[in-house]
């Protein structure tokens, strides 16, 4: 049998168990396995009317009956998660999601998962459990590490079109320019060819966005491209690395746009900056968008989108970025 | 009879002739004339294998043969240009580009004509020419200010889905971050208002982006939001503006992108910087965009491209950009 592919529960409290929930009801999703709290996501099914049965497994990899949503339930969680209100902080929730993914990323480095997709979490919550990380990607980096050195990683935000890798994501635009430096830029074009030759690209073909308008249109608005992003290109080539650029940031995305009759020039972009590489991505449909963190050494897809508090419970939420970041993780898994 | 469209030739030794010249192949552009050099659009014609006679009027507003291209040669064109070689940079184009659109803003401005549409110049062979202007905005605001202070102006860049008003245009991300000011934020909304009201849009629904991640997410990640952008949006909805945001510059775009099931949630969206209003309007095909100049005294669209001096004289220039300013300019003169 296939190593089944593990999705954490994220939130208690927001849309993660429902659009979960929904996503087994609309996909089948039978090689998927919820690492979650089995009464939440009881609870979630009863929400959307859903009559799919939830069967507790003792293993992640234990092959469960058809038609059900299987539910590994980890040591640890809090009780009563279930009784807790919808779409309100609660450090019971962040404790929970930290459990599940901590739990996900042991079973799938011990040999017992395939990939990692994650439900949306709230950093409010992590934070009321005393969870010493903001985010999934600082959490996985550490629970990656093992106790060594972090490993780097980066952000690629995908649709069926367009994948663009971040050189930062959570900062201000000012500090974004300061972390515009040889160093990181080249280790972003680095993870970003590693990642894309583990999924069967041999060379893959990748663009890199200049940071200023024009790409500095010379030196004339920005000097940027010229002393830093230019010789990181000319560094990442001589490692034998297919990127080219800089290019202007306001064609460059048009150009890499794989679409029927538009066939994409690149296979990635490399932005400088957060919103550089998400407003292309998003321009069609945040619903289309997945997450993936590149530099892991596990394969972890999320969703989009966060706990959507002011909808959870509602059966309002779309799962479709949450079917997508599955459908990706297939796709990753088989490449790889 | 109504007044006529106004198409500058831009650079003899560009593109501008040759989309000129499909665009009433393919247009018919009845209601356009050309300011340029009859010769020039002769080779132009002749370059592309077009049997359109030429028509030299005697005054821009004289009504032409039907099927032809009726071309108003101003005095003081130098001689010799549809000699000179294609894609080349010339200082004779350059004075003569700049001759086209000065007499085409004066016939404007004396009521002979009713809109500009500029096809595209080569800031060096202005340079070379020793014209003082490095690019049409900033000789448009000077013709315009007709010795007076200089109007303030913005761009705009608009396709069928998306209308976006930048805040800053040719300077680096470091320098557009400094003009994010109070005062230019709020001009910037003063324009935007302005002139979708001349264009019949009671209280346009102008959307803002914000400059950092997630709009700031309260502070944590910039506080321009903060400090400069909100209370500017204050200040206009103060003034009757309706005006909202910051939003988070990731998914505003998205939000207000107007197509077929997908109607958006606002009129216009003013961003902070070039790449932000650019990469989505660009993102589904640059051949789409036009260029407005918002705060002149008439109206004036262009193609969102440069002279393409590659492919100049080889009729391989694509003129849906030039086709698409030019019904831009009628709907906006039909409108206000």
């Amino acid at each position: 049998m296939n190593k089944p592919l593990l999705i954490s529960m994220g939130d208690a409290c927001g849309i993660g168990p429902e659009i979960i929930a929904q996503a087994f009801a609309r996909d089948g999703a039978a090689d998927c396995r919820v690492i979650g709290d089995v009464a939440v996501m009881r609870r979630a099914l009863r929400q959307l009317g859903l009559h799919l049965p939830v069967a507790r497994l003792e293993a992640v990899n234990e092959a469960p009956p058809p038609g059900c949503v299987p539910v590994w339930q980890p040591e640890g969680l809090p009780p009563g998660l279930a009784e807790l209100s919808m779409g309100q902080i609660n450090g019971a929730c962040g404790a929970a999601a930290a459990v599940c993914i901590t739990e996900a990323v042991q079973q799938i480095l011990a040999g017992n998962g395939a990939a990692l997709v994650t439900a949306p979490i709230h950093k409010e919550a992590l934070h009321a459990a005393g969870v010493p990380f903001p985010g999934h990607t600082e959490m996985l980096q550490a629970l990656a590490a093992q106790g060594g050195a972090l490993p780097p990683v980066r952000m690629m935000l995908a649709n069926a079109e367009l994948r663009t890798v971040l050189v930062s994501i959570h900062v201000s635009l000012r500090r974004a320019i300061e972390l515009v430096t040889f160093d990181r830029v080249l280790e972003t074009l680095r993870i970003a060819h590693r990642t894309a030759a583990a999924w069967g690209q041999v060379a893959p073909r990748i663009a890199v966005a200049g940071l200023n308008p024009h790409a500095g249109e010379g030196g004339l608005f920005g000097d940027e491209e010229l002393t830093v992003i230019a010789p990181a290109i000319a560094a990442a080539c001589a490692e034998g690395i297919n990127a080219s650029g800089p290019y202007a940031p306001d064609t460059v995305f048009m150009r890499a746009r794989n679409a029927p009759g538009h066939p994409g020039e690149f296979d990635l972009v490399v932005a400088m900056t957060h919103d550089h590489g998400l407003i292309p991505v998003k321009y069609l449909g945040v619903e289309q968008g997945v997450n993936v963190t590149l530099g892991l050494p596990l394969v972890r897809t999320s969703p989009d989108h966060g706990t959507a508090f002011d909808i959870a419970g509602k059966g309002r939420a779309d799962p479709s970025s949450l079917v997508a970041a599955i459908e990706m993780a297939r796709a990753l898994i088989a490449s790889s």
